[in-house]
């Protein structure tokens, strides 16, 4: 396994020994928490972004190091999706996220799968690996937010 | 090496790879950025104070987990102090953090090694030597915002 891999396999795992319940004091701390933890994610991701539409200059080890940090960070915003914290703004998540558990949290894990997947690729150092991936994580991204979350 | 120390070395080691010029397209969105950060790493690192205080039960796993989280967040935040987002209101950092930036590097640097070991120590799963830790790392934390950052 590579040390990537390894990173990622630990972290997974050791979140998943974080207690369910009763994580938050109150509602709007999970409401912080989970839309801090995809501004550190989406920060990452969309450098890959920037690569692969050719904004910026192909970096292989910036894309690794970037990918790493995206998968890392997608385990954790899920905790912050607390009973009580859907709304109708744009951006927050609808009641459906409760109501659909099951489904919303295959999506999650789809994004999970998709953006470890994308850290692997982003080892290969080839722009054409990168953009293959990238495409499939922001698939799963966007597969999510159209379910689950105001437009 | 064991897997959590692998996981952090590996976490540090590719945050290193990462651009230090150019991250940003404006300063707002460093500001957001190192927020953001800051809120999982403070989430994370407040659980395993809860359990020191005595405020929830000890949970060896839980502290392991919520200590590696922290570990690998530290590294993050300082990309985002980016020149011209000091401030003057409570929180906000000082326009020292540039003026005496080898000092702030310093203090980064400080409070990542503690949390690292923190993470270490976390491991052992003895509630003593996880408060001995703890400690350590809050006071890291404390001596970077009590010289830095606005009260």
């Amino acid at each position: 396994m590579s040390r990537l891999l390894l990173a990622a396999a630990t972290v997974i795992g050791l979140a998943s020994a974080l207690p369910a319940a009763a994580q938050f004091q109150k509602p709007e701390d999970a409401v912080k928490y989970r839309k801090a933890a995809y501004t550190v994610m989406s920060t990452h991701f969309g450098r890959i972004g920037a690569m692969v539409q050719g904004k910026v200059p192909y970096d292989g080890a910036a894309a690794a190091a970037n990918a790493a940090i995206v998968a890392q960070m997608s385990v954790l915003p899920f905790a912050g999706f607390v009973e009580g914290t859907s709304g109708t703004e744009k951006g927050q998540p609808k009641p459906i996220v409760w109501t659909e558990r099951a489904k919303f949290d295959a999506a999650a894990k789809k994004m999970q799968d998709e953006v470890a997947k994308l850290a692997v690729a982003a080892k290969a150092n080839n722009p054409d690996t990168l953009k293959a991936a990238f495409g499939e994580a922001a698939s799963a991204c966007k597969a999510c937010h159209d379910h689950f979350r105001n437009p």
